[in-house]
């Protein structure tokens, strides 16, 4: 029995809810999902305040997840908050959903597109397509221009505008697949797969099966060099519980 | 139960087996592994030339594992010969194990270093890290200089130099990986990652975690654009078998 | 009296015929064509597949040129199928016609801008441009959603696209070039470069006299290195006769 | 009179003495400079675990800033922690060390080195390079392998450490100028420029400079599109003061 | 008091006024501006064969900049004509109007477009963001497609076309910043900034506070390796005056 | 008979001679040779500045060469100076020795190393590889650190230095060929393409060939967008003889 923790960086637990389901119903029968939010933090993550805040509740629920004896961790926010300090701190893999998705996607296809929220997250897409070497494998990227809390109020109108960029990218970019640019999107993938005809990502399904697959290969993060563990320091005030 | 269909592009059979071993030792419960090779080809892969005719037999094998009911393909040899070809021909996923091993070593640590055989093939990784988007994650390619069927004379001398080599980039190269650059050093990883503290990564095991993975999220290869089936066109003489 | 081997990977004798022409037409007084095409294989190319099975018609080409004692070699497909295997087995210069349109046209522009025949070749085209470090050079793609062989039925159709696509690539693309990416196209580049009043590029002039140039110049494929011969192993089955 | 504030990220007062003196030095006659560093946090950056709690301070400081009135705010360790998160907090620029050594840096040079502190610092400056645009401009990168903290423990080994090795750097590089990589080391760069006979260029002047010009210019951050102000969302529990 | 030369590489006194007069707005209390143009030369700056022609009059300013001891020195035409042959020349910084610009843009935001005048000079614009490693932080390009005089021919409608162009690319690019490309272009930065609500950046005023700043913090131009004083050498005929 | 016009970018008759002896030995028999070079201008080209100045003597040259009824122009300086602007001024191709060395020997190998003279030219070469797309196609660059004109000492010491490196990088660099980076360099090619058995280029004669394929193709410098005429304008002074 091996566990996964899937970390949403934001503290909406609606949120958190599509997002367990979203792991569970790819894991494997030997895999158990803890979905967890930080205690404090940002009810969603539209930027990069919004991320340099959530970073530190991915940190803590590392910290929690650890003791916890998971095997790895998720975090699931499009912009993969927290990423290398993530893994720093971890010995199990830590995969970043944004990573998950762009990775999956191109071993299905030659290019993709994102379809995202707001457009002032467009700039954090574009800096990990950079940072994880894809630049030139995404064909364009689309913001339905809704607030990601819009994905839970209840109404399907984001979900249909989600649909509708889905559609209007298959028909221009010459992509062949999409890549879902919004944790809240994560049940959207299989129902746009579906009438779509070509792969529609969703990275908590992706990142779910990649900390799987390493965790079956006998991999954690390297802690040779860069990601090595934290160097001990006494971290003062609000953060001592971070030692 | 999935059939996950793994091709070793040469002719050795000794490979075939130690390719096939290394694929086994990774599955997950519900896979079968169908481990094959051409029947006509090159013994071993080590230049552009045996991989074009190395290509033909992937294709090959593509057609017999889709008559076979194969959930998904690995192309087990470091240079992906035949990649997009194949992908083009199959329904589900294909993964080569030299991009299975790269994306493995991203998201294990910032830096990886690749060991491979002779030095004519570094050209052929050069230009996979470049086309996958990792050139800028590779910290250093190194050769041992002996041709691949050294891996299988039986002596251990090539397997010895592997280790040294891999010795030798984790004093020098400042990565946190290295990757395996030959399918018949796949069963070397688990005990080199044992002894050197450091993932060492053979690329037939994470190209099959990653086939299971994607035939678990319910995707094959995207059929619409770039990777669209092969247009029927009649196809003369030496190839008629791959109308 | 130098000797030229041009060879069409496709098996369409119309298009070896083609191209034939193009090639004699800016041959050097003291150079003669060969242009020939596989017995076996695709007749046209627009995918990997076709790609990976004409890559094996160029390499027996490229023997049986040698036996005929050939200076060198035109790969005539824009997705130069096959180039670095077949620069392992020659020793005379080798030049495929998508590199050769595309270094000429950064001689004569800033940027070109290349049209082409299916959407699907796209992808091949933008591989070579950053194989071969032209990514920056190139403005704009185009594809006249034609196949290949719409060339050689007789209508001019095709011919007819390609003018048109050519004319809006000039008034849109801000490009001082346009290259061809169709061997197919040869024979129109002369009348479209007169009509359009800027250079319109066949690749298959342009690698005739880059070949002719090498040739004049006393060089050959290097054999130090990446390109050197293909090491002597005994190839099996329906690749002897390349042994 | 113009306020500038200087925001050390790590709690090391005597760092922030050091560094406070470094601008106070190189400020123009009417900057006042507000040397601060986070009430709780990290006694010194090393990673990327440290760089994510410290953007937590760097973000609180420059709340503490505005309301103080300053003009603009540097931020002053080399990894340019929060930089972007405190640029959607901002009115006037935000500049990091690390970004402003490297502007003046390709300013001056055609290439430059970089001298910093532990060897798993280097990757945090080759993310900056790729991000900024200068990984072409850099180079070599060096570590001291000595901790931040080492450059003030009062026996000046680390000091003389970072002089060997940019003479070093000089010798062997082919670089015009050097980078300092740490905020830590400013109060050398003017020694060593003097004694190499080449720039050696310490960020917290540089950046120093670089606001008072964008000030002076008229600049504040841009408040369209992507560094917009962050979204207004209840932050909970230990960030509502950064509300 | 420090004198700074900002040198308008083209022959018009008018552009030459212009732009004495927008470097003198931003220049700080202590320095003071010489505003000068080449004798000889070209009356504007809209290609390679302009800029080449101009490169002379820049050093022939340079000689005569420092030996009226100016401090440092602003090529004052947006393609930065002769800026390495002049930092080879100068004791003292050089910065050119399109670097400076194109540094502050990207100090301010995260993305920049740039408007300049006709579009045979957009090439010139590329290069240089290649050059100074900026090409993925420029958004778009555009030309109003007017020459460079038309800023000095006093009806004002070359000066309204930028302002249209300006707010194009406000509302299409996702641009935070906006790049003036022409020198002639300098007043306008101030009154557009404030009617467009984001930083338009006019490259004479940048580069005098850059020059201004790199003095203050004690740089000149790097004499050790690439910029090197030129070599001494006989220079014949018209060249004589540059010996 | 078809005319082609090598321009010596420096003044010295005897590099002009050298030269122009390379560029005979393997022009086609219809093509005649007008070996030129600046009356004004530098001795030799070891810089920015050398660069600059011997750019306008280049100029000079197109203009005369145009008068005469020349083809085409080659420009014989490895930095390639004046090679924009000489292009708006010419109807037929010009192509530099630096960008044809480079295009042949991505035509030969895989990768390519550069020999050349002064360690400070290394920049100006680093700068074409970028500009010209080929940076990932040079495996090393070496300088000899004697300057140019020592190739015309008659000492042979220079020319033997170039040997040994040559040697050097044909061992160590795993590059399939050797750019010569001088056009006094030139006569040396063929000897050394003999000893050392591997292609070892030089520009003057690949650019010869290039501009008689160009020429034999039909082509000339495409007069469409970014190297159209340079517009018509009132030179004044020194270059009042280029209007």
């Amino acid at each position: 029995m091996s566990l996964i923790q899937v970390i949403n960086p934001n503290t909406s637990l609606a949120m958190t809810e599509t997002i367990g389901q979203a792991a569970r119903a790819v894991a494997a029968p030997g895999t158990e999902i803890l979905a967890v939010c930080p205690a404090h933090g940002v009810p969603s993550i539209e930027g990069h305040f919004d991320e340099a805040i959530a970073a530190i509740g991915v940190l803590e629920q590392i910290t929690l997840g650890k003791a916890q004896g998971v095997s790895g961790h998720v975090i699931a926010c499009f912009g993969d908050p927290g990423l290398l300090a993530a893994r720093e701190m971890a010995s199990g893999p830590v995969v970043g959903i944004a990573e998950a998705a762009m990775h999956a996607a191109t071993l299905l296809a030659t290019r993709f597109s994102i379809v995202t929220t707001l457009p002032r997250t467009l700039v954090i897409a574009r800096h990990l397509l950079q940072q994880y070497g894809f630049s030139h494998h995404c064909a364009a990227l689309h913001a339905i221009d809704l607030p990601v809390l819009a994905l839970e109020d209840g109404s399907g109108l984001a979900q249909e505008k989600v649909r509708q960029r889905c559609i209007q990218a298959k028909r221009e970019d010459g992509s062949g697949a999409i890549v879902l640019g919004c944790g809240g999107m994560a049940t959207l993938a299989a129902s746009l797969t579906q009438e779509l005809g070509l792969p529609v990502i969703d990275g908590v399904g992706a990142a779910v099966k990649m900390v799987e697959s390493l965790v079956a290969l006998g991999f954690g993060t390297s802690k040779h060099g860069d990601l090595a563990w934290p160097l001990q320091k006494p971290l003062s005030g609000a953060f001592q519980h971070l030692n």
